[in-house]
């Protein structure tokens, strides 16, 4: 206890009171993320708000001090438990660093702190005309720090990629406070072992940072997307892949099944149709003329595979609904029961069917109700599951069905996260996927780095 | 010697006799490789041809035993002597392990194994109506391990990235024998470090790449290249900025300046203007409506830059033609000395200009003639200087250029490989770009996979 004291003093010292939280209700706000799927609140020792990097080194300096980890969040909508203590720890709050620094449009760069919310630098380098494609579906709130700590992707990766292609350079503080320069401002760099793309993904057990580089594109003159359904989930995976042969490459193929059909068309009505197995939203972008061109292509391959109600967005309103509709999948759910999980995993494509209808099939099996929507260009799914934790026997049977659907995932070839990471949520299934050498390799990595398990301890592996 | 004979029978062993060569005039054939630079040979003690993962693995296993390095090959195309032995070894040559072994149209992969040629694997490919972007200018020969080992650009990087966009996952066999499986056979991947990345770039130096599965993306439908002089670099500099901000994103921005034009249009004439400061080389892709449009924005901007004698390819012949000239460089500059060689240089774009003036006052200071070619888009330039090896204070000069060229770029926040690596020629000067405390890190990783320094050795740091 007096131990805890003086560290809060030493806090409070170096970043003023104001950026230290000590108080329960205020350390409350911090005992749990998105994922919505612990039993009880894992409360932090305290609450810290970094302003700088000096102060990042400072905090860092006190942690390995009183042997205390540190935790970094920006919005805390991460839904594994990777922005969450297990044991206590100091909670790095980035919120109030949270500065575009520069958009430089000669370079197609932008340059960030961690506490930028995604959604606000798409806003910021679209009026240079440019694009920052990672979004993540809750990118009005989400922060950049976090999008490079679990790799994000979001609905665009299928033609785009993952945060980790639009790293070009970071500032990390390394758990002993020094500052590590990553990558480089170029698009391109064979200059020494990629540290960029291992920090990337590493879900802030690595190093915390402070700065990146991201990479930028030339905007797309014009985005549409298109809606249809389908009877068989089958014949809508297969159609993917008719589309691909005729040289059209869509941003985005994503997917919902039945389920989350009639799930969102209950509580947000949006004139789905419920009676079918499953639909597609597929987007396509490019130049103006090319989207016509385009559509009637993808609408050819749609009606020859038995797709029925093709709605094709024809202004911006139009675009929004369609989206809408996919995106209050997650809401829709969580009105089915007092909790809501959601989960992410990826097989290759020509196996995804199965996972689909074996994801299904383990659901019912356990009594469990699912909306299964996901990405299905990229191969991935994300199913949510409706549960009441106070249901003991029901929330038995969810764990019972993560294990079979993540078996299920290794079993087709896939892995546990394509876009969301591992936390702690997935860490006891990590050997699933990932075999002992290469464990045995990373565990390695994380030695060198943090030989004190000061950084987000008892994450991954 | 009684040691050197030993190892020699156990490989002859393992491998039988005709995949291990020992006779001097055989190992003379590997001393070298594209860099051209050496002032002498650099003998290694053996070579052998691995013709499956268990041959690798026995003689990961021998080279243990016998404490000496293994310098993986592929077709020796590399420049900056990253293929080459230092002080001897065993060189390790893939042409026997040259199999496309799937190329699935579903998952949009290719599983490769490392000695596959780059352009086999384009054209394979292809007939799926699918496209593998990295296109180093010698894919006709340069295989796919070594663009793994170096994470190979290309002209086309400027869109589409460079080999590490592409590797997916990776069958690597360690220092010690064992067999290493990284990333997966999915697009997305946020499931534990990503070793795929630290694998790729790091040539040779921490595990034997014996095995990739490969990203391929739809084919784009057409393609078309112009090119376009200008009287000054920086206006021509300026165009390239001029293009994105309307939206256009180019396959390709290429460069030649005065020099390289003049040298070209010298041995291989293609009725290029000589009289010019330089040239752009511009390709752009996309469904073949698109095109006419991308190209008359194109050619409005390039004229509104004072541009002149535009030339577009309306057939292939046109195509190849214009890039003929643009890859005739390198050939045309070696006809003017006895030797000559290529460099690989990269700053973020806003301070190309000063780069490619800076390195041509540079070569005029040391007497030096110098054709610059590159990808302008990237920031990219390839300083093209033929050289007498045997004139004595040309070399010295060569040396002396050579270094300020990369504190240049240094000192324009560039470094010193885009798409080459470092290899040996490149390693004395990796602290100009790379500080200390991020090379420590990259030390200690090596240290982890390659403990007793058998892999590629000398190379990098």
């Amino acid at each position: 206890m007096l131990m805890k004291n003086n560290l809060i003093k030493e806090l409070q010292k170096q970043l003023s009171p104001e950026n230290v939280l000590t108080e329960i209700e205020e350390r409350y706000a911090y005992a749990k993320d998105a994922s919505n799927s612990f039993e009880k609140p894992n409360l932090p020792d305290v609450v810290v708000f970094a302003q700088d990097i000096s102060q990042i080194q400072s905090i860092v300096k006190i942690a390995n001090k009183y042997s205390i980890p540190i935790i970094c969040r920006g919005a805390g909508t991460n839904v594994v438990g990777a922005c969450t203590c297990v044991h206590g720890g100091i909670i790095l709050n980035f919120s109030k660093m949270n500065k575009i620094l520069e958009i430089n449009s000669e370079n197609m760069t932008a340059k960030v702190q961690p506490g930028v919310v995604v959604g606000d630098l798409q806003k910021a380098v679209d009026s240079f005309g440019l694009f920052y494609p990672p979004d993540p579906s809750n990118l009005k709130v989400s922060t950049i720090g976090g999008s490079i700590a679990q790799n994000s992707g979001g609905a665009k990766s299928f033609k785009y990629g993952t945060t980790r292609d639009y790293v070009l350079e970071l500032t990390v503080i390394t758990a002993n406070g020094e500052i590590l320069k990553t990558g480089s401002n170029t698009i391109k760099n064979s200059t020494g072992y990629n540290l960029t793309s291992l920090f990337t993904g590493s879900e802030g057990t690595l190093g915390i940072v402070a700065e990146a580089t991201l990479k930028l594109i030339p905007k797309p003159e014009c985005q549409k997307v298109l809606m249809a359904y389908f009877d068989s989930i089958e014949t809508a995976i297969k159609t993917v892949n008719s589309i691909i042969e005729q040289k059209i490459y869509p941003t985005t193929i994503d997917f919902m099944d039945k389920n989350a059909i009639q799930t969102v068309e209950k509580f947000y009505p949006a004139n789905l149709l419920t009676d079918k197995e499953c639909a597609l939203i597929i987007e396509v972008d490019g130049f103006k003329n090319s989207i016509e061109y385009q559509k009637n292509i993808i609408v050819n391959i749609l009606n020859s595979n038995n797709a029925s109600e093709i709605q094709f967005s024809t202004n911006d309103e139009e675009y929004e609904r369609i989206w809408a509709a996919r995106h209050s999948s997650m809401g829709a759910c969580a009105k089915l029961k007092p909790n809501v999980t959601t989960d992410d995993v990826i097989v290759p494509r020509e196996n995804l069917a199965k996972l689909v209808k074996g994801i299904q099939d383990i659901c019912k099996k356990y009594n469990l109700t699912t909306c299964l929507v996901g990405h299905v260009g990229d191969g991935s799914i994300h199913p949510q599951i409706p549960i009441d934790y106070n249901d003991k026997e029901e929330y038995k049977n969810y764990k019972l069905a993560k294990a079979e659907i993540y078996d299920l995932t290794a079993s087709l070839g896939g892995i546990l996260s394509g876009e969301h990471g591992i936390g702690v949520e997935k860490q006891p299934y990590i050997d699933k996927v990932i075999n002992s050498t290469a464990l045995n390799y990373m565990r390695q990595i994380k030695k060198i780095f943090d030989p004190n398990n000061i950084l987000n301890p008892y994450k991954i592996f």
